[in-house]
């Protein structure tokens, strides 16, 4: 697969303009005084579906010719993408099929079936084979979750949002997991020369290990974090293009991440997901060398439990 | 005291602009299709101090003369208001003290703190008293938390928005504890003939009371409710003006305020006190009447401890 480029970015925003919404960018003036910089925050937890995903999944689905979109999508994800990717096909009005594993939350099965997706369920090591062979069979186009050029061309399109509104930022922060955001971010990030920064939980710091030593390490198994959307290990396409970007990767703790999830919902009234607070962590690790610079950061999405919060 | 009128609440927009923030507007297409109307969502839960109390204190402070202003102000409040008014008096440079009942919490003792104000405390009910006292050997001025003219123009700002960015709106419903945001809401409303309706807790209902019977009535002691907000009575003067303006009182239960509430942080991604979440549970009590109208509703604050998120 060919890394997309800014231009598949910005072809992304125009393919998806008026579907998903425009998300504000929020700031807290007590934050900058405690960082010592400017943080505008992307609020993509105020995005269709609660998360950044329904622009990945939007730009893949609607970049479908007729022939190839009237076969519906399919998909193996119990998160925000199986949401999105649903959202989108109704949107376009074809079929979606989601491949979950056994014993996947009743919320997120209810979610997704909320959205008119058709749900297979199997076991957790026969997903990849399953959705292959409904695509196989149906002549479905299998959207994957995060390792796909329409999908990082379509996550791209928050950054690109940000710096059109933002012009002048030295720094964009975004999480990490498979690397879908974070490689879209980073595309937009280089062609603006704004250094960019990936945010991961030390429970799942494959990314960091990956781009550290220059060769793509294999996934955490079980991790144990409080970062639900970030439990994949990064994908091959992704690595590649966040090494070629020079991207640094920030690893948080879970009590950081915590925090940083706790200012949002205390002080921004904001419901940012850990997923999501894992950049604000990342900044206040980093903050001896923010020293009044201008910072973008990615809140990727506002879907939880709220479990953490009590903690 | 006169009532204010439409050119006070536009005085009091080009004083407090810069200042305070001018809050977003938020919809959810999922709420408009369940409720069968357009609601337009003013969100002072996003306002400084995350209130819109800021709005009135910023008023009532900016608009005193160099001379007064140099003597300070004094309230007696343990909620919004006080957080509000000493926020206000830092951004002036003044003295502010508040008077706060024996037994508040240390979560509100330390937020006005916090602000630089000077807390006072006192049996609870000594605090007009000792208010009062206070401003005599000062000389500082008074600013009560909602029957005051400068602080219902200050809170009738928020109407004044929303009806700019939304300017076809049929109805705005706020809440109503002591009547302020509700009486500058309904100066604004009433001058563009548009609809305005306010929400109060059954448990509460004294202002139902006050504006079904002609009198005003006292308020409920010891009122068992989450809406932390509104446990004041009405007062005088903004009983006045909500009786001038034939605005309609609708009273909710309290599991209809925390679905409400639960429904902004679970669906909308924003945190919203139980006490502004009395808008959504109105609209919804009163659906079969909304048909196809567009509302818009006035998200009073987000300072909450989230102990109903749970419940």
């Amino acid at each position: 697969m060919t890394p997309p480029d800014l231009d598949r970015v910005r072809e992304a925003a125009r393919r998806i303009a008026g579907i998903v919404h425009r998300t504000p960018v929020h700031t807290s003036q007590t934050l900058d005084r405690d960082l010592g910089a400017r943080v505008f925050f992307k609020c993509e937890n105020l995005q269709k579906v609660g998360a950044f995903k329904a622009r990945g999944a939007t730009n893949a689905v609607f970049a479908l010719d007729e022939h190839r979109a009237a076969a519906g999508v399919v998909t193996h994800s119990s998160g925000n993408h199986a949401a999105a990717l649903a959202w989108a096909a109704r949107r376009r009005g074809i079929a979606c099929t989601v491949v979950m594993p056994e014993g996947v939350s009743p919320i997120k099965l209810a979610a997704v079936r909320g959205y008119g997706a058709t749900v297979v369920i199997c076991p957790r090591a026969e997903r990849e084979a399953t959705c292959r062979r409904l695509a196989e069979s149906s002549g479905a186009s299998i959207v994957p979750p995060y390792d796909h050029p329409d999908v990082i061309a379509g996550q791209g399109t928050a950054a690109l949002e940000l710096l059109e509104e933002c012009p002048d930022l030295d720094l964009i922060v975004a999480p990490v997991g498979g690397g879908g955001l974070l490689a879209g971010t980073a595309i937009v990030g280089n062609a603006a020369c704004v250094e960019v920064w990936g945010a991961e939980p030390e429970a799942v710091d494959d990314a960091y290990r990956s781009l550290t030593s220059g060769v793509r390490q294999p996934g955490v198994t079980d991790p144990q974090t409080a970062a639900d959307g970030l439990l994949t290990g990064l994908g091959a396409l992704n690595f590649e293009i966040l090494s070629a970007a020079g991207v640094r990767i920030i690893t948080v703790g879970e009590e950081a991440m915590l925090s940083a999830a706790r200012f949002f919902i205390e002080r921004m009234k904001l419901v940012v997901e850990p997923s999501g607070a894992t950049v604000l962590a990342a900044l206040r690790r980093e903050q001896s060398i923010l020293g009044g610079r201008r910072v973008g950061a990615i809140l990727s999405g506002g879907n939880t439990d709220f479990s953490w919060l009590s903690r």
